[in-house]
């Protein structure tokens, strides 16, 4: 097989491809590059040519993977939606995108999902990436007087709490009747409305909450 | 062994912690009845004594797992508290004991829910049951007033959505560090203050809600 030599990223994904033919086919455990290469009709020597190392070729995996995903959230951060909007498109778009993906192929997504586990240290960037732009959109909302009395990892690591049918892919295949947009709406506005609400009826109207607590 | 005829359910429990011991040792998948017998020096003929069938012994290790999380559901439920504390002692309470468990045996503890998953035929009925209770108490909040414009049905299924990391194991076991019981308290009260917050100030008090979505 002869390939121009500009042909490099084709043969990149054509191993990703194959990567994940296995995967949808055998499960995420023990991807062995030497058969990835294989189903290509290359040596593992020539496989290094494209990806520098293991990590490197998992790395490409996960990137293309989240290529969509980070789009979406650097797309809504950048928006000038007010913050209640921004932090239901942050979820709804990339719930929606990890929901079709789920549907078009259950076992590939799964098997996606463990890949994901086994090779964790790739994947936590992302998981952080995705933390600090909610914690920009959180702080947005922070700055308009919401969460009145939360500091903002405490209002970021409670967002994660309630939005974990949306967030974790694990929750969100298990609850997949339930975590509708219309649902989502439903939370985002739960928690906009209610976190911080009994401090801030006590703090701007010196009253005592409609519901005290025996 | 001689054992005294009033002696059964005393074998019983020696069978089930049995099956514990090899869950624990070689995790959930194919658990052989042949074998827990003939760790305690049975035949699986005289297995059959003790346990009607394979699905009985499953349910009465599933009865011993769930029967102090039940009993916390029903003192719960017949207490007095008010609705928005019930919540939280019915969900915290349980929370507690499943944490204490997680932490006493992870091991354990993660094959249990493997073995949980395995027979989800028999968990299901203890799942249906918390539903039935949390949907008693959440009837009693509507009763007060709580979630003005919603149906209970939804109440509960919104409830189960933002309280997946204290009320799902898998979930739990992720989130060890901040499904803690004070942020399960912010969650209820977010829930109370905020699950139709903006319908009741509409309908109560005719004015557009504070933060107008575009």
């Amino acid at each position: 097989m002869s390939r121009p030599l500009n042909d490099h990223e084709a043969i990149r994904q054509q191993l990703m491809d194959a990567a994940e033919e296995m995967v949808r086919t055998r499960g995420a455990i023990n991807l062995s590059l030497t058969e990835v290469a294989a189903a290509c009709g290359m040596s593992q020597s020539s496989f290094y040519r494209y990806f520098s190392s293991k990590e490197a070729f998992f790395e490409a995996i996960a990137g293309r993977w989240f290529e969509e995903l980070n789009q979406i959230m650097e797309d809504v951060v950048a928006s000038d939606l007010p913050p209640r909007e921004k932090l239901f498109e942050f979820v709804a778009r990339r719930v929606a995108v990890k929901r079709a993906r789920f549907e078009a192929d259950p076992n590939l997504f799964r098997a996606n999902m463990d890949l994901g586990e086994e090779h964790w240290e790739v994947i936590r960037g992302y998981v952080d990436l995705a933390d600090h732009y909610m914690a920009v959109i959180l702080g947005e909302a922070m700055a308009e007087g919401c969460f009145p009395g939360y500091d903002l990892d405490h209002v970021v690591s409670l967002t994660n709490l309630v939005m974990q049918p949306f967030c974790n892919p694990f929750v969100m295949m298990d609850m997949i009747r339930t975590a509708t947009p219309a649902n989502l709406r439903i939370v985002v506005n739960t928690l906009f409305d209610g976190l911080g609400a009994a401090q801030a009826i006590q703090g701007a109207q010196n009253v005592t909450p409609l519901r005290a607590i025996s």
